[in-house]
């Protein structure tokens, strides 16, 4: 089929048909204008510097494509980051690195395989993930442990054992942070390889060439100040200077995803368009869509972009993932029950999964502008004691404490009645074994909720991940709507690539994807054609 | 906000940010090579023909639009098909039209309102649909049973109540078919209103002014061949000459969705990417992704393409929705189980929702290329034997006859005990009025599977319509990602929009919503300044 379409392509270029189009004269691009958006760009008369490969974004991704560009021969290679400070949203993220067959997995005796991982990784989403990259996530990715060492990466001697993962299979930073991967991959890439780094430095358009549709550069705004307090996405921010750089052999999209970007998030959930101060995001502020719009106008496929994680764990009184969703995680969901005010009565299984506890608690809340924010309400039992966060959180006002339930009742204003009722009735199902009211699974640590102090938690779903973004093929290559090939010289890594987690990403599966591909990108647009 | 960002954006106009652009006789804009899809296109030297108004498609929205645009004074407006015919999918399709407020509704006695229908749309498109354009189509859509009527459609003269419709709303052409809408409308466009119908004309690329960014026109190919045997959404067809078409006032894209589009739909959800005639679909075969695709290039914002919809009542053994389908729905759904002739026992409940249903049948049908099909089984109960279609199934072979058990699951290789415990134990649910098993409802018509001969179907999903498309705002323009506000002179309507439908389009809300927004278009184009 494709050499046909090949051969009638070929039938239309010998044709020369190109009657009707403008002496390129006429031709104004629109450039600086009103849309200046709204087309891919023509190669600049003058190029204001040159590299071998440009990597935009300085998260997981781009920093291994910086690595292994300048391993696999390219002298000039560039990373550049919008923001102030490298590292994207790599830099906040957990630090949880999912991998098969590794070392500590020998250590500890555990049997796991690449095709487990893919089952674990197909569950999670929805078996609509593109499984030829996961696959070569799961089968490049076992030495990755090793290779972030080498680099300076400090892991802790045990593995975890995530949820939704069939065995133990991720490793933790020791500073429990993607900082712990971030900061050792950055001092190599500029300290051992002589790699450049530079922030402040936005992509606004990516450069075609005319003759053969390669991607050879990119435009940007040098100096660049992103708008800590834009509500939109920080689109038609105007500051720094702009200036074009040449790929001469290519540009790598490590841009991230859109978590902070109420327009873009927003088209694909109207919940989600509201202003991050009112719809929060665990994400840094600069996760926002302009990059990944940009490949879409030059053609990239727009894949799963409907398909955006809220984690459910957050506190509506803190920024970001803060201190609220570890002890959320950890303890008020487990131990505690979570209640509408207006209700007292639970509306969800507590543990159940992030999409559709995340759609329940929005239930809830209701109107943004008055949000009635569920609560989550622990006792003083053994392991709502422990949750590590908890100090903190009572610290910070995020979790509240209260010596009876009455108090909790008076002060979120929830009918007292029937908030005792749904405790007595939840008590039953905890020493029952059985929860028949939304099947939570109760498991032995779980005690009836009954000691006072009571601990509550207001609760609030936060943009986490965005599934979504543009295809790649398993060489990293952006593919094009036009052709379904490659476009020339144009790679992605990451999550601004929409398709290996599918509906939902499993946790700890960011990084080693992020990690592999951003490798593949680096080796392969390093031994491009220049 | 935005007035804050337009102020910037005109600072940075006053200072003719225009470095690094080479003149414009650099810019070879790859027209007519390899990547001639890549790029927006500008303004041609010369225009091959002219009107006020192009509309793209000929279905409900299309004529719709082609309407009002003459209706609002447009003098010349053409509306063009790809295909040989007219009626793009609407011709095809089930007829039916869901509205509020209606004479019929009063002439019944019910009691309907914007608010229950808008209730139910966000019910079945789990809260994400972009509320204001389902409550434009509720507003302004009162009046299409009588606005249709004027131009010669007939209805029956009493409402259907369809699944997910609170209330009976629902009117039905006298043909059972979209056809019974299409062809009135397409003869009061042409010959009542004299617009302009012209059949394989191929949209290529969306024209746009440099200086202004706003549409102006298209590029076409005239005398198009659509390959009715290609099974990359017909991409890279070249037959036909490339004309250009200035559009003084507007351009409207009606171009319906993409379910007949391996790679576009399979790049949402990969089990959709084989050929058609593996994955079929109910759709006609010109249902591709190329119009909306060059959309996404000019700068359209991408909205919910991930959201596919497959009915799970169609036929392996026949093309599109054919008469199976009408059995499935009526009786083997109903009356009969499904199993998986593997096991011999059900997997789903039959009456669940369409998106669970699909889903839990793609896991039994498993590898494409050596289907496991599931099957209904069905008796010879009333229920069953009033099926509309079974005649005709069974002259099709779409539906067998089996005097025994034994003889179906001999047929199908089907475990006997398997099959006959698991009859036993559905038959167990029938009696007692509670399917413990699947939760399937039961209702009273509804009688135990035991008197021969069985009627069996094997059963497919196929693709049946894609929520997803371009962001429009109320007044029908297409909205643009780089600036969040329209795109002057680009307006679209119907399946091509993505927004109404949320995560799952309700059954015969698709024509309120092509003819209103095709209305509004045609109506906001014709007055649009020239």
């Amino acid at each position: 089929m494709s050499n046909k379409n090949d051969s009638t392509r070929r039938d239309f270029l010998k044709k020369g048909a190109l009657a009707g189009i403008a002496a390129a004269g006429g031709m104004t691009l629109g450039m600086g204008t009103k849309k200046a958006g709204a087309r891919a760009l023509p190669t600049p008369e003058k190029w204001d510097a040159e590299y071998d490969v440009i990597i935009v974004g300085s998260g997981f991704a781009g920093l291994a494509a910086g690595i292994t560009a300048r391993e696999n021969g390219s002298e000039k290679v560039l990373i550049l980051d919008k923001m102030p400070v490298n590292g994207g949203n790599s830099i906040i993220n957990g630090g949880l690195l999912a991998v098969v067959n590794s070392k500590l997995q020998k250590k500890e005796g555990i049997e796991d395989s690449v095709d487990l991982y893919l089952k674990d990784l197909l569950a999670a989403g929805q078996n609509i993930n593109h499984i030829e990259l996961i696959k070569t996530v799961a089968t490049e990715g076992q030495d990755l442990a090793e290779w972030c060492s080498e680099k300076g990466v400090e892991w802790n001697p045990t593995l975890e054992h995530l949820g939704g993962h069939s065995v133990p299979r991720t490793y933790l930073t020791t500073v429990s942070s993607g900082s712990g991967i971030v900061r050792p991959l950055a001092k190599h890439y500029t300290d051992k390889l002589g790699g450049k780094l530079q922030t402040r430095t936005k992509l606004t358009g990516i450069v075609r060439e005319g003759n053969t549709g390669r991607v050879v550069g990119v435009r940007v705004r040098e100096g660049y100040n992103f708008n800590y307090n834009a509500t939109n996405g920080d689109r038609g921010n105007t500051t720094g200077t702009e200036k074009y750089y040449r790929a001469k052999k290519g540009v790598i999209m490590a841009t991230g995803g859109f978590s902070q970007d109420p327009f873009f998030r927003g088209a694909q959930d109207p919940k989600l368009s509201l202003p991050t101060d009112q719809i929060d995001s665990t994400n840094h502020p600069g996760a926002t869509a302009e990059a990944l719009e940009e490949m879409f106008r030059v053609g990239a496929v727009p894949v799963h972009l409907a398909w955006i994680q809220s984690g459910p764990w957050a506190s509506p009184n803190e920024k970001g993932f803060g201190v609220g969703s570890s002890y959320q995680i950890a303890a008020g969901f487990r131990f505690g029950i979570m209640v509408d005010p207006k209700t007292g009565k639970r509306f969800m299984n507590e543990l159940g999964d992030r999409r559709t506890r995340a759609m329940a608690m929005f239930n809830v809340i209701g109107d943004p502008d008055k949000p009635n924010y569920p609560i989550s309400i622990a006792d003083s039992q053994e392991g709502v004691l422990a949750a590590q966060t908890l100090e903190k959180c009572l610290e910070r006002d995020v979790v509240l404490k209260f010596d009876t339930m009455e108090a909790v009742a008076d002060h979120f204003n929830i009918p007292e009645a029937a908030l005792n009722d749904q405790i007595k009735e939840y008590n039953r199902y905890v020493k029952k074994g059985e929860d028949t009211q939304f099947d939570k699974p109760i498991d032995q640590g779980m005690k009836p909720i009954e000691k006072a102090p009571f601990y509550v938690m207001e609760g609030v779903p936060k943009v986490h991940h965005t599934m979504g973004g543009v295809m790649i093929n398993t060489e990293g290559r952006v593919i094009e709507t036009a052709t379904q090939k490659p476009i020339e010289g144009l790679y992605a890594a990451g999550e601004t690539v929409g398709g290996p987690h599918g509906a939902s990403r499993l946790g700890s599966c960011a990084i080693p994807d992020c990690l592999v591909f951003g490798r593949i990108c680096g080796r392969n647009a390093a031994r491009d054609k220049a």
